[in-house]
């Protein structure tokens, strides 16, 4: 049937004839996104349902209380941002920064960089404690530079997907109360995986990612606030500088008034929803050890086959092991044979690590004696052959 | 096996057993999310590939380009933010406003109000045009506000998702250059489904959603920038105070750089490159006639049964028509029994509509002479159970 108006021309200069999706299956052993489980998949793939939908809400409500069980927090103000790990990441800052703040960051490795770059979008004074990529701090450090900038907010990177090292957390906490400031921490690359305990820490903001620990896709970003953080976001003397990440708003659509804020990514929060629901009927403690144990027959491997590991093992990440490239071998031409040869994917270094280091990621789903082996399977046979006679040790 | 480390024991009071997700099929006739296409819900459920694979590369191509067609446009800085509708929405005015730039926002319903409100999280001097909800503005309407305020920005709402107004687009560009402003327009219910002609009409910069004439779930929001826009990026003073939604960043990642940003929402972007596919396929005329032609036959049935339209005809959105709710009607008793009867979502009025009207949208997919006969018949089958004795007319 023909409308009653006339429709306009349409130009056609960037039309496309595409043929359907046909993307490979790759296994993800880059910093990540690793491959989500299955049956998160198939979540995603349900019939949307609308974002004011009762049953909809009910799904919000499970959501949130998982994401507690899995930072093991009480903190009312938990919920995934509508936007992937870098927007929660974000939201810690704008919700909590006033123009002047000091905002001091723990900056050993990529991410903390973006926490210092991001916290001067929104006019922070940001003071920085560096150490080389591949260490991590110590409490007196810390303390040391809390002293000496007296901070409103002290940034740190729990698991640094760009150098592989896990920051120890016992202490940090108190200080920042004993020195009034608050703590935020980067999650990304631990949540679900590695030990994070949020509330013991005394951790006053987190953040995080679906596609990692969580076995889901990116898309989503888990965000957490605490009380001593709330108050500082009551008490703000201007609105957040920050629509679609405003705690204040978010928390009258995830909170029970359930005001309509943004349209919430509704399938995406089918598959957390479901990612959550698998890690909590595994249980954090078996899925702690599992990491654990395929990282450690992993790194055990790597040695054997006389490979250096970048980080010594007590700061060592289970979820992602950084193994330095041997002299003279083409890292890049490794990593690219890997993905068109085997559809495996393993990541590079970046920033001071970039052709030094590779990041290979045993994470969530991806977590499994089967792949630990057929990593290892692979470096032996196919590393040879990019080695131009240059031995592997160092 | 066991590992060589002592973990932490858990805090199991937020632990919950949930049974695997479980949704019903609805049909979402509301203002959005719309039906997916079943075709773009199988490639969201795809195994995820890296965000920086050459594989994925080629895809972020692809996808600029059909979003290029689908807004007829030429501009280079087209891409998908990894967000809902309200990101991008954000990233316009984000990346544009510098403090004290006078932002003139036409509000005409709810999503002006919102436009205004973020500019104002931007520092901008938001000055006001308003009209009726209900009504659109007209040129000389314009012209006198923009010779009032003289602003850097103008703001205005295309497809007004609050009342179902389409506003009439000829000559509000050349107003634009005349009076020295850039154009940003919201095309949020319009894309894809209703004549939108971005670069015939002089806009400087649109968003729209993936929910609604794009036929894929919420999750992403597309994004356009033209070259007067991209020149007062370019000249700004400060750096843009957001920096997931900071365009000058972003470019790096969707232009020929491919510098990593932020990780991307792989499947989402899985999603919509099958949904702008299956667009091209059709041919926008074919959509815009679909959505035309279906939406005057379910104003016409709606009329027979007696029921107002809000909006008189020359200016109806053919995505979401807004009917006014019969004296006497319980509009909410009514939405609530379609959706719990018959797995049917309409929506409520928002704002100074709240309880006056309904919104029922016929979007993307979902706009099919089939979908058009059964809600005719429901509403014919239904709605006098609803009247109380109270009759249609008004």
């Amino acid at each position: 049937m023909a409308t009653t108006q006339t429709l306009p021309q349409v130009d056609q200069s960037h039309k496309t004839a595409l043929e359907p999706i046909s993307t490979p299956e790759r296994l993800l052993f880059g910093p990540g996104p690793s491959n989500a489980d299955p049956k998160v998949l198939q979540a995603l793939a349900r019939s949307p349902i609308g974002h004011l939908d009762p049953l909809y809400i009910e799904l919000m409500a499970e959501v949130q209380e998982l994401l507690r069980y899995t930072w093991q927090t009480d903190n009312r103000l938990t919920l995934p941002m509508s936007g992937t790990g870098s927007a929660a990441m974000e939201a810690t800052l704008a919700n909590t920064i006033e123009p002047g703040d000091t905002v001091l960051v723990g900056v050993k490795g990529y991410f903390g960089n973006r926490l210092a770059e991001m916290a001067g979008r929104y006019r922070a004074n940001v003071q920085l404690i560096e150490k080389p990529w591949g260490e991590a701090f110590s409490l007196p450090e810390i303390e040391a530079a809390l002293i000496e900038h007296r901070p409103a907010i002290l940034a740190l990177v729990h698991a640094e997907t760009s150098t592989g090292v896990c920051q120890p957390m016992d202490g940090i906490g108190d200080l920042c109360r004993k020195h009034n400031c608050l703590l935020v921490l980067d999650t990304v690359t631990s949540l679900g995986a590695v030990p994070v305990l949020l509330d013991t820490w005394k951790v006053d903001l987190s953040y995080s990612c679906s596609q990692k620990g969580l076995s889901c896709p990116p898309g989503l970003s888990p965000f957490t606030m605490g009380p001593r953080a709330e108050e500082k976001l009551a008490a703000r003397n201007s609105k957040v500088p920050n629509w679609y990440l405003d705690v204040s708003l978010l928390n009258q659509y995830w909170g029970s008034d359930r005001v309509y804020h943004h349209t919430a990514p509704v399938n995406m929060n089918f598959g957390m929803r479901e990612a959550l629901r698998l890690l909590a009927e595994e249980g954090l403690e078996k899925a702690w050890d599992r990491h654990r144990s395929n990282a450690e027959v992993f790194w055990a491997g790597l040695e054997r086959l006389g490979l250096v590991l970048h980080v010594p093992e007590h700061l060592r990440l289970p979820t992602l092991t950084t193994v330095r490239i041997p002299d003279g071998l083409d890292g890049n031409a490794f990593r690219l044979y890997l993905l068109n040869d085997h559809g495996i994917e393993i990541g590079g270094g970046l920033g001071s690590l970039a052709g030094k280091i590779w990041r290979i990621g045993l994470m969530g789903y991806n977590s499994t004696p089967e792949n630990v082996e057929r990593l290892l399977n692979l470096f032996e046979a196919e590393l040879p052959r990019f080695r131009e006679n240059v031995s592997f040790a160092a």
